[in-house]
């Protein structure tokens, strides 16, 4: 696997590119790339690219685009929202969440979460996910965002199918891949949501859903919930190469 | 959710037990528990009971013993073998996926695998095992042991399903959770097994099966697939109540 770089979308589409920065440094310090090398370039919101090292100078590097390359994003487009935990334990669940190709992290803030993330701390996740986007090859850069409240992500996602981890839920986590193409999952902070929140995201349509009997921290069941929901739509996609990017 | 307590399966069978020291410090400073609470007692074996706080003094505490209480066990046996990565992210891994129930954590020297990890960072994990065992209330105490051989652990899991995470095989993930009442998932280093070993797996009785597209840190790879297995066979399980142990 050739090493993947995060560029923008309009970058994606020039028929070379410079390397500088950062990128240089990951490209030819951490992944010892040379000239005549592949990279594969993805822009962050589901396009990738060939390319291939042509010139290497001290402080910069040319990359020339070639041919589009599969997306390797999962069939399912998943979202998060999380009572936010905290800022350690939010890194790890952007890190892992973005290589298994969760497409957006969303903290909550509700009555019995932990202190809100600030943006310092977002910011932080942020660049987690960019190194996680490079890391693991995939095309979409997730989104990282905070301070959310409830009605207010609910109200704006009506047509995905939204599942409320509970452990008192009667549906098994079964039913949680199954169909739509869009889910987005919510998971409530330790203590658990507050009677008001629980009825309140059932009214807005979300479906309790239980996972294992265990008691879970927040990160473990987001990320639990979201290897079965991504790895589910992907048992049950069409037997085409995976990597395939679908039609939204 | 009551506190929860990992004590000896001889403790366990006592009629009042005598807290002191660390279990005394995570009642009583950590978990704040008063006389009256109840306490969840688990041995490690996978047999719990409801204890009940009866006396607190200075250093000590005690505790009365109950009836038997569910084990909160995953209906699957799942047995992680995975490429020893560095200890911080082994750590993760043994907390994550001791929350999610994996039975035992084998570490595996292979070729490519980074240095292998040292009695000390083994003590340290066995010691995350068991705080995520008190953190998530489940009544089994995953092992966690190292130096393995492919072959030595292979030749000794005759009858369980095992599996082999390869980006190459043929078959998806939908494979990995059906049927075996114990499996064995088996995950490579990050630059994957040589194919001398990945030919030797196959012939002791390992499938090939994919997860996603993106390529996957260790760790990331061997909690997807614990959590895809895990919540499998919970979906597929008869509908009697989650925690129930069953009969092996």
């Amino acid at each position: 696997m050739s090493a993947t770089l995060l560029v923008t979308p309009a970058e994606l589409d020039s028929a070379e590119l410079e390397i500088s920065g950062e990128a240089y440094h990951h490209l030819f310090h951490a992944a010892r790339a040379a000239v005549g090398d592949a990279v594969r370039m993805v822009d962050g919101r589901g396009r990738a690219r060939c390319g291939e090292i042509v010139r290497v100078e001290r402080r910069c590097a040319a990359v020339r685009l070639g041919a589009a390359a599969p997306s390797l994003e999962p069939v399912l487009w998943l979202e998060l929202l999380v009572a936010a935990p905290r800022p350690s334990r939010a890194s790890w669940l952007v890190e892992k969440g973005t290589e298994l190709g969760v497409r957006a992290f969303r903290f909550l803030d509700c009555e019995r979460s932990a202190r809100p993330l600030d943006s310092a701390a977002l910011d932080r996740l942020g660049r987690v996910a960019r190194a996680a986007v490079e890391q693991c090859g995939r095309s979409w850069l997730p989104e990282v965002t905070g301070g959310h409240r409830l009605e207010t992500v609910l109200a704006r996602h009506p047509h995905a199918a939204v599942f409320l981890l509970d452990p008192q839920a009667a549906a098994a986590a079964g039913e949680l891949g199954s169909g739509a193409a869009r889910s987005l999952v919510v998971v409530g902070p330790e203590g658990g949501f507050t009677a008001g929140e629980h009825e309140l995201a059932v009214r807005l349509g979300a479906r309790p859903i239980r996972l294992l009997a265990s008691v879970l921290r927040v990160e473990t069941a987001a990320l639990a919930a979201a290897a079965w929901a991504l790895l589910q739509a992907e048992s049950g996609a069409s037997p085409g190469p995976l990597g395939t990017p679908i039609a939204r």
